[in-house]
């Protein structure tokens, strides 16, 4: 099977799966260990005022409503750091685990979190297990950001290969 | 459609979209946020005498030529840090970003830059947008490296799976 | 060629190419430079007792047996972080570098590494030179970890798209 190069057509409405879910970010405040999902490794540098440089890891619940508190359908363990002088932006990579009877697997993920943007796309790389060899797009709405503490985002997952 | 595993040939010499972009990094030096596109996260280890883990989160503008002062054709938000002992040597993961009448869409890219190489090779492990679901290589080469704090890297994008 | 998305199956147990290596990880203990072929670029939050946030920057190298010393047939460069407060668990992103007679070119890798399962999945999410394109899935099974500053990881690397 020999192909030049690949020039497909896949309709962006209709993924082979999908599924909308809500990623809780609760940065640790140094006295929250029970809470706390999330911890600064570096609190950013001199350039500009939205905390370029500023870099999370996370080990973050995912769940099917807003509630911080639901029972976690998947987490994501990765990171983000702000990489903007003018604006608050990120930039993430993570890898969502689902561990529950209705899937067992990760999809791993990257991209720019252009925050001002009230949607954005990023890249589902890969996938294990249940998703394995998956490939797709995750499109970030921010729900919720109270203070510098906690936000929450709603995720859409959209594979459009699946195996 | 049932394959065992994919064995095919892609055309290296035939993407199916090609651009050649020009990189400007530009470190901060602690008192120029007017120019600087980019700031160290961390200096690096005492591990050998080549910045071993010294870690810079960036905002680079892309042009078509260059020049550091032409207008953008995209942005490259993401990051990069040192990983020899023995000579220079970085690995990269950023966000291609286009915002204009040509394309609007993100290419995610990651790999190594090994900077004694005249050409290397990265991969284009997703895309969103203009560049839904694409995959590809981009090829480096460093067009100039000024001291410490300005280089330019000649970014040759090919995608071989274009949707 | 148009197609609402892709539904296929590959067969997991046919990967059009493996191999198994042993990746060793000697982190820098600040005196032994010869040896050592990782540093930590920052020691870890107070999230937890088990390094949540501890970052290390690699140049590891990979043999066909177990053995440190014997002749590396790749090397890894990428970093990993710690992202658990409850166990340690781990987060790679990574280049693997071949230069040998048998193959040249890199493969790309990122994905969670849950340390407590006897096996986990991280994805190859690209490739180039005689991996141009590739995709695939990485088997991580620890083989040994020696106190804080050596493991030995056995990667068995399965590719499911050769071009």
């Amino acid at each position: 099977l020999a192909v030049a190069s690949y020039k497909k057509h896949i309709n962006k409405d209709k993924p082979c799966k999908r599924f909308v879910l809500y990623y809780h970010d609760k940065l640790f405040e140094g006295d929250d260990v029970g809470n706390a999902t999330s911890a600064a490794v570096y609190n950013g540098t001199g350039l500009g005022n939205f905390k370029f440089g500023k870099m999370v890891v996370f080990d973050d619940p995912l769940t099917k409503d807003r509630s911080f508190v639901s029972p976690p359908v998947a987490k994501a363990q990765g990171f983000y750091f702000y990489d903007m002088k003018t604006t608050y932006n990120a930039w993430f990579a993570y890898t969502l685990i689902f561990n529950s009877t209705e899937y067992k697997g990760t999809l791993n993920i990257m991209g720019a979190d252009m925050m001002d943007e009230p949607m954005r796309d990023l890249s589902v790389v890969g996938g294990t297990g249940d998703f394995f060899m998956s490939r797709g797009v995750v499109t970030f709405q921010t729900d919720v950001a109270e203070g510098i503490y906690y936000f929450r985002v709603k995720m859409d997952v959209k594979l459009y290969e699946c195996y």
